[in-house]
């Protein structure tokens, strides 16, 4: 990756302006009126996609360094699907007040904050935190890139299925940043019926071991009031959403409802293998391209933070990750079967969709 | 400016090497041996520019946001002239402590650390701290960038009034970031006999409203033990340096010896008008593009970091600094005159003859 300017500098002039003395009236005009950085620097288009290396990929706590690969491959991908200028930035600290801190400094150099593979959950209170403090976008890829994916291949799989997205009933297999982000984005898109499952069972409000996120979702999930383990869940269940990176045994699977859809996410691993997913469900999807239905977050953030940007819009509300969804699903619906829910990591129709219904969201409310 | 990939992704296979699953193998084996990210990331060709708005340019303490288009400017300049990719910086703070810090927390995404427009004395301590913390080069280029070119003006100055440095004496007006840097600089560079001069006079051991770092140069400048106002260090000066921001008074300058050299290098307003500078020396510089021989930092930093990311150097020694200076002298040395003792700062010989030096002082001890 590198640096490019968009301006030439090749001349005695060019200089003058670019630099020395020529930029100082630029600088007094934003001095007078901040909003104008938006216009005349870089800001308005660059994205800092922050890690602090805690939790990278399926490789886990392996610190900023060796996180940088994958914050660079996510700047290329900004640039390459959203035009969006993206920095990786990589903390050596771990530590949840010094990194809202941090990113709370480093804001006026950005339009946004991507926040990349960090662990639960300090995630959730981190991401919080900045979005209430900072007058840009903040999101977290890792729970909402993923759970806008989810949202967009559920209401195509629901077409496929014949079904309403208000009537399945659904299991989410993890609750880390990701399973608590997807149950909130499938309620938010109209799901009723979800319920999620940790390392220790089918997650209610009687358990007495749950963090604070846990603790919340416990009161907008499970209607049925289940308890118990994700066999429990699974019986009579129409969706399995695997998020977890675990394996799920094919015995919990035998329970669920015929004609349903499994996405199994885990990377490289998933919990469960297509060919023995598509034994118990109709609709199968997996976190790998080499499988048909790739969920891939690369449907969403390109598009996301384009929208946000290009609309000046101070945080990335529900709505925009409504629209967001609902842009990604509709760039294949017309063409939707069980083998195509979502459209191609590759396609390029999808990141100038997701944008512009991203902004038309954030302008409209 | 932009962010720009240097990879094709244009198909399925691009993707999965660039993002997941590929770039999993590259952060295990950063994770191995963390020295690796030099070569496997961007870092080892990339450079903070740091600042926290409090002394831009001449429009002072104007605060992170409206600093970024200086930062942006400059990042443009290291790419062009040193093929750097530097990324602007703007810290939402102005304490030492916290920005010392935040740099520190930052640098895994860096390969260098470039200050920018801090005030003084600040600058000091926050570069002193930086330096001793952290495995990677740190410059603040207002004191070292302005150091290096005027001591390669001196030398062909020197060249051209057909003396040496060593038998200079050399007056300091301003002794903030860069004239303390300037001081040091010159001494590292060979001179004897250099006095500065703040804006309450002339810098000696026995006054006691010296700052740390102005304490400290008393020590090693000044030799003939002068006291008083700037007028009475000028008497019988070979070269005036200013770097103060104010103005001069041309009585002072009267007293200097004649055919020697005056570098007024405030911008946009010189402490001296070339015009009148001419009636006392027979060398004059400025900061400025419109006159013959313009000090420009650019002259320095492009090729400074060029050099010390391409020999890992860990920091930027003194002997590092004055092999930059000879080389940028070194340009133009051949065809030397009092209206040419510095390249032109769009010269393309210039950079790379400095990263060439640079690298080798820094291989060499």
């Amino acid at each position: 990756m590198a640096v490019q300017a968009t301006v030439p500098l090749s001349s005695r002039e060019d200089l003058a302006l670019a630099y020395t003395p020529g930029v100082a009236r630029v600088c007094e005009a934003i001095a007078a009126e901040p909003d104008l950085a938006r216009e005349y620097t870089w800001t308005g288009h660059t994205v800092a996609v922050v890690t602090d290396g805690s939790a990278v990929l399926g490789l886990g706590n392996i610190g900023p360094r060796a996180a940088m690969p994958v914050m660079e491959g996510k700047a290329v991908l900004f640039k390459q699907f959203g035009g969006v200028d993206a920095v990786p930035i990589c903390l050596d600290t771990q530590d949840t007040d010094e990194i809202i801190r941090i990113v709370t400094t480093l804001a006026p150099s950005f339009g946004g904050i991507n926040l990349e593979d960090i662990s639960a959950p300090r995630c959730f209170e981190i991401e919080r935190r900045l979005d209430e403090a900072l007058p840009i976008p903040v999101f977290h890829d890792d729970q909402h890139g993923t759970a806008i994916v989810v949202l967009a291949a559920l209401r195509n799989a629901a077409t496929v299925l014949n079904r309403k997205v208000e009537e399945l009933r659904i299991v989410i297999s993890g609750a880390g940043a990701a399973g608590v982000a997807v149950a909130r984005m499938l309620l938010a898109g109209g799901a009723t019926d979800v319920t999620t499952v940790d390392s220790r069972g089918v997650i209610h409000s009687g358990r007495s071991d749950l963090n604070p996120e846990k603790a919340s979702l416990a009161l907008v999930t499970n209607p049925r009031r289940i308890t118990g383990s994700i066999a429990d869940a699974l019986r009579g269940a129409d969706v399995l959403v695997g998020v977890s990176g675990g394996t799920i045994d094919e015995s919990a699977l035998a329970g669920m409802a015929p004609g349903g859809a499994i996405f199994a996410l885990a990377n490289p691993t998933p919990e469960v293998h297509p060919s023995i997913a598509a034994r118990y469900a109709a609709v199968v999807a997996t976190g790998r391209s080499d499988y048909p239905n790739q969920i891939n977050n690369v449907l969403a953030f390109p598009g996301i933070f384009r929208g946000a940007l290009s609309s000046n819009a101070p945080r990335i509300t529900d709505a925009m990750k409504v629209a967001a969804a609902d842009a990604i699903a509709s760039v294949v619906a017309d063409s939707v079967t069980a083998e195509a829910i979502v459209p191609s990591a590759l396609d390029p129709r999808v990141a100038p969709a997701v944008a512009s219904a991203v902004a038309l969201a954030a302008t409209t409310g």
